[in-house]
């Protein structure tokens, strides 16, 4: 894992891809899958994402304030699936599934090795109404520049996945 | 356009297409590109997203309350390019750019007969600090049936966009 620009995290984001979420606890690590996340400023980086009361995370999220959210490519997509059937409370899904946690530097939560981008993440807010965490990304890792990045999984339901095709440039005025 | 069932909503937006945000105040309609959303619920959907304070669309969306979420194809990427590229405190984009605006059946603000699905928005709650706006859609339409969805297109930042590729489907146990 090398650094990767806070500046640039919103590029890694706002397609929309399906993310890894790992907390910690009582030294104890666990990981979810999560779809329903969006920036919510460029920089520092902010994210909004849902950790519903139901999810085995939710505790831990509320109670320590750290995350990771890691970026799978396509080729994790079966580990993914995996990881959103089972439920940290009854299994330790890295050593179960397959996925190498590493320590993170800023938050307790580890990385997942596996994942090509991790985003070390403080929960800065909350809007307990709708179970929704707003998050600072802290420090970026990937694992190669941006613009070698593999091709994502977008969650369209029921385990299906559209994954990333052409990727098209037009000239454009937004960041 | 055909009724699109509210149960299936998230799955339109859970991929994390570009969408368009459509508004409408003292008679005239807008429209702005928009990729800052996540689903917060499922049924009702209700959708979060990020309006800047900056953005000619957040006075209207404030004061009225309403607007329509539609979702382009990636044949109408260069149109959602100028949406984006141009204000509606200085053109009538829908006319300038070459989109249909047509009558929504709930709320004020137009679909877009161009976009393969529209959702009528209400806004049932802000988060001020933020610029986030929580929309509770109150009536969806689309196309054709979901099956046949055509492709959506994912803004990695700076004009740069992610097509969607193939469909995969794995075994899960998530909605």
């Amino acid at each position: 894992m090398i650094d990767f620009p806070l500046s640039e995290v919103y590029q890694l984001l706002e397609p929309g891809p399906v993310t890894l979420l790992t907390t910690a606890q009582h030294g104890r690590a666990n990981v979810m899958t999560m779809s329903w996340q969006t920036m919510l400023d460029f920089e520092p980086p902010l994210v909004a994402c849902v950790v519903s009361s139901g999810n085995y995370s939710f505790t831990a999220l509320r109670a320590t304030g750290e995350c990771v959210i890691a970026i799978p490519s396509r080729k994790l997509a079966a580990k993914v699936v995996k990881v959103g059937n089972a439920s940290g409370r009854d299994i330790d899904k890295f050593a179960s599934i397959g996925l190498t946690p590493i320590p993170a530097r800023e938050v307790a939560p580890p990385l997942v090795a596996d994942c090509f981008a991790n985003l070390e993440c403080k929960v800065i807010d909350t809007v307990d109404r709708y179970n929704l965490f707003i998050l600072e990304v802290v420090k970026a890792w990937a694992t190669s520049p941006l613009r070698r990045r593999p091709r994502t999984i977008h969650h369209r339901g029921y385990g299906t996945f559209v994954v990333d095709g052409e990727t098209i440039k037009l000239k454009s005025k937004m960041p």
